[in-house]
């Protein structure tokens, strides 16, 4: 057989896609087939990856923003040898199948980030090209670019829509990532219809208003203008890129090429005949033929290219042992020896010197005494640094050229912050903890939810956690939003009550490896609370008895944060028959052995009150319809916090109240 | 005395603002200190209000999306003639006060929206000129410009970087808003200090990418030039305006203009005195001479171009009295005589003809049916029109020009349309619905948050409401969603079970005027379920017996959505004394009063399960810890929606199993 053309190798692509959305019945063949030709001449000549080792560090990132042509990426990774055999191409979209509808990271090798939500994937590019970009400054050499690869990402018309795209396009030009390159497929088209009506953004020239080099009027459909593109954007490596690539969705199709019929249903068994007439490929459904797969392999070239770096390293190794082992130990996601028992012993010091804090002020101290131990902790906030309280004496902006830069000012972007953070997170080498206010978690709840999808080891941090704001108002006092984040599946979401809780919610989240931690905090002082070394220990366990009765417990309060010290006060007016519970995080608690949680809360004793500046709704899980829940089922206002408690009831009086009418 | 300078005039704006950041001890004076002349320049010479009538229809909209700026805005009321007496500017950030610490719609006269989460008054503005447009395209007859108004809105470098500005500029200029102008306070200064280092954008070459006139470099402190730009920006009435001004944050503070340090917190007294001196300001605390206070009264000025306006519409009702009746029914936000009668004769219809269909195809044929009789009604849809079924037969997209225009396709940006949606209802005239996936509520959440907050009659739909629709896997499933827009205070929540509940849900929205409803819906069909006359009834109160036992109920089953079915066929295998509870609306159903919560959830039933696809714990507020929930509390996967409910373990065993284990 003759060599295949770089059209055969672009149409292999397409009739997998083709062939696979028709076998599931459901899917979006459109995008595959319009990004085909660009993927392979990206994959084949330029794409720096080892398909036999998805986690080889030194892999160029590819992602695949327009995750709904998730079917391209499955071509490319089966094709190219990566562990995707053909029987999961034909199970795309089927339970527990390694092709599932969107890309999922932890479903496929070779997936680098879960795609689908529009935007979130290019700003993931822009996450993993800082992460590159970081490590290199920290831990190349002269002679030793150990760290030296590049972020690739597809990205369509939706994702450009979404204003994520310009929160991390901004970022991507301030920090001057040169070696992220986008491209854009420039279809027309999108799930309505023709663009026009909805997207006239003259894109090339906003891109060039962020800083980026952007290169125009590529046709999508020709290689070898694809390959010049590329390697004009490789020219330079101080301004990321923008390819804008004219192309057709469903590119082939007789009836459907240009159109949205295309997008995200089937072609149809007549429709995918006259393509493979169209396109003159005369093999059956999911046939590749022999010259086709051959010339696509990429295991050896990529085996090479990893033999190459590891001899790289181990010379690097010999000449900077220490770096060589740090950087290891963080890719491989480990945290420093001895870091437990120094964080055990930071939380001993704290429960016995008792410091009166707000607790967004003990997760600054918390920050002071962890972060000297980890190199790997990157933290930052959506402009609101000094509010959060999440710089610390360490702290060196990304844009200083610092090799210990490890802070991010993020600007005024959640939602971009936090896919940033979970990109981070996702590429190794970084614990990420980012931060906003805690109502402000609503402008990037889609990441939050992304990072505990994709099991991402990010912490986000949220202060100013409730009505005890005071006078910002409604529009910046959260209600709903402590119950809300526990419901995200996989998210642990802490609360603390004093400086000792909260510097077990930094350690908790430091050292857990596959989910994010919400780290919930207040504007305004917490008193702090008595333990014995035991209840320290608890504290871990979400949930845990903070004062206790004489003999069984008749009455049970469970409080949360700024709330527990109103319990706490409450208890000590109602008698010595009331326990107290503290419930820094009813995730973890929930996670807990039912003994365990049967000791804290014994199902016998129904006269339960639970007590936080949050809906009611929530806590009757922990409460029943018999028990009571002093909270708030409204908006806030604005005025003073000690007015605004007790203008809507959360003070002891009322717990005391609620646990006498039971 | 001489007749006051602009500059005196301004200044009378800056030590208002001064001053009650002072005395509340809390607030940001760096904003009005900065803003002041330009404010002045727009209040006296350009903008049309009537500060009498705040409700005037006709008066210009004024926005501030900077809104932690609001004693900006409140000197203005003030100083203008608005019902916003100097008491209440002492009481500023006081509880109940007119004078919060963020701008609140329904809380001071003169204040459109609620602002304060960045970015979304800007958004706000674009819907309210989007909203001038459709109705002056609608209702205006050549010489009678009866809708004519123009929208104001100052924006700061946080309302910039916020990705919903791109969302929200971008529709702006596609829809060519040219009564539409945003002033850009560019005073380079942050929270986190100067923004070189997080904010590099060339915002003017940006907006231009979006087809805005930019009118750059104008000082924002010379009142001369701001008039120039602003006339500029009148000539021309096709695209619209971003005039761009240098100020300094804090203007005229010695030791403050210029840095961060006068963003959030007040001044000091001895700053205060500096600044007095500074600014050659020498009246007292909350003293404004009366020269000035006298050149800025407005009412008689508000009270004549009012009774102008109200002559026009007088002689344009006597010609167009169809017309003039209508847009004044609007107007007051009532619906047209019969609406409820007609509704309830399409639910008593649908009632006995019992179609099985998806849920949001029943949303689609309810919005056939009410919409011909609302022309008040707007839709649209982010990008998913034919998914989320929002398109019917009278769609007319905004974009076409026609006077019936009623369909917004808002591409790909969830946020931006929902803050678009809240100012169309917030305006006056218009009923918006605006759409997307369930699980994509979450990149609008904070803005359906705000329709709750500002008591917007805005309608969300949300199709595609659970693992049900099946294999575009956990990215596009909502898990956790529904609970979390229960949980958001004086937000609607609906999940019908058939096309009758729809209906019935569709009508409450329509007929809720003070506050936004969600209605959720399934992508699949679902069984219709047999009612009396009193059911059909009873659906509007959120929750309502479905299937009753004979005798007293020992089990209950309550049920939501496309989970209801399940219920009442796991009640069929139960027996007898198994009663079934729909409960479409669990917000609606916890306001009814306590008797007919109790004849619907005795409480002395314990014996209770819920069903529904999402997370569990919500419910145990209904069923208790004696009770059980069957539903999901972990991610669902990518599948069809068979495998997945089986997988997943929500199918009428599940159910029947859970309530023998009772």
């Amino acid at each position: 057989m003759t060599k295949p053309s770089r059209r055969d190798l672009a149409n292999a692509i397409r009739f997998l896609a083709i062939d696979a959305v028709e076998a599931a019945k459901s899917g979006h063949p459109g995008m595959p087939m319009g990004m085909a030709d660009i993927a392979e001449v990206l994959w084949n000549d330029f794409l720096r990856h080892s398909p036999d080792n998805p986690g080889w560090p030194n892999r160029d990132r590819f992602v695949l923003s327009n995750g709904h042509g998730s079917m391209l990426q499955y071509a490319l990774l089966h094709l190219s040898g990566y562990d995707v055999p053909i029987e999961e191409l034909k199970r795309f979209r089927q339970l527990e199948s390694k092709t599932p509808g969107h890309p999922e990271n932890f479903m496929t090798p070779g997936v680098e980030t879960t795609t689908g939500p529009l935007g979130q994937g290019f700003a993931n590019a822009v996450g993993f090209a800082l992460a590159e970009k970081l490590l290199a400054q920290r831990y190349n050499r002269p002679g030793f670019e150990v760290v030296d690869h590049r972020t690739w990402v597809f990205l369509g018309d939706g994702c450009l829509m979404e204003g994520i795209s310009h929160e991390a396009a901004s970022l991507a030009g301030t920090w001057g990532l040169g070696k992220l390159v986008a491209f854009w497929d420039d279809n027309g088209i999108s799930i309505d219809g023709q663009v026009q009506g909805w997207f006239t953004d003259d894109t090339p020239a906003r891109f060039e208003a962020y800083g980026w080099r952007v290169i125009r009027g590529v046709d999508g459909h020709d290689p070898d203008e694809v390959r010049t593109a590329i390697e004009t954007a490789l020219r330079h490596d101080d301004k990321p890129v923008l390819v804008c690539c004219r192309t057709t969705i469903g590119f082939g199709s007789p009836a459907k090429a240009g159109k949205e019929s295309s997008h995200g249903a089937p072609l149809g068994k007549d429709e995918v005949e006259a393509t493979r007439k169209a396109l003159g490929w005369d093999h059956g459904p999911f046939e590749v033929p022999a010259a086709i797969a051959e010339a696509w392999r990429a295991n050896a070239r990529g085996a090479a290219r990893e033999a190459e770096w590891n001899a790289l390293f181990e010379r690097y190794a010999a000449q900077f042992p220490q770096e060589a082992a740090e950087l290891q130990r963080r890719l491989r996601g480990e945290l420093p020896e001895g870091f437990s028992a120094a964080a055990d012993a930071y939380i001993a010091r704290l429960q016995s010197e008792g410091p009166v804090v707000a607790s967004r002020k003990a997760s600054q101290m918390a920050i002071e005494a962890f972060a000297p131990l980890l190199p790997e902790l990157i933290g930052g906030s959506a402009d609101l640094a000094h509010s959060n309280l999440t710089v610390w004496k360490g702290s060196q902006p990304v844009t200083s050229g610092s090799p210990d830069a490890n802070y991010v000012n993020y600007g005024v972007r959640e939602f971009g912050m936090t896919a940033i953070a979970n990109a981070l997170a996702l590429h190794g080498g970084f614990i990420p903890y980012d931060a906003t206010f805690l109502v402000f978690s609503d402008y990037a709840r889609n990441a939050v939810r992304m990072s505990a999808l994709m099991r991402a080891h990010a912490i986000h941090v949220y202060t100013h956690d409730s009505i005890g704001l005071g006078e910002d108002g409604p529009t910046h006092q959260p209600v709903e939003h402590l119950a809300s984040l526990r419901y995200i599946p996989n998210n642990d979401v802490w609360r603390p009550c004093d400086a000792v809780e909260s510097a077990v919610a930094w350690k908790a989240a430091i050292e857990r490896r596959d989910g994010p931690s919400c780290l919930v905090f207040s504007r305004q002082n917490l008193q702090h609370q008595p333990r014995s070394e035991q209840q320290v220990r608890d504290i871990a366990r979400g949930g845990y008895v903070l004062k206790d009765s004489k003999g069984a417990p008749e009455i049970i309060l469970i409080a949360t944060g700024s709330e527990v010290e109103l319990a706490t006060a409450a208890a000590e007016q109602l008698g010595d028959h009331v326990r107290v519970v503290s419930m820094p995080s009813t995730t973890v608690f929930d996670r807990q052995d039912a003994a365990y949680r049967e000791s804290v809360l014994p199902s016998s004793v129904r006269r339960r009150v639970a007590v936080e500046a949050g809906v009611t709704g929530f806590w009757r899980q922990y409460v029943g319809l018999d028990g009571a829940v002093v909270g708030i089922d409204t908006f806030g206002a604005s005025a003073p916090a000690g007015d605004l408690y007790r203008h809507f009831g959360i003070t002891v009086d009322a717990v005391v109240a609620a646990a006498k009418a039971l």
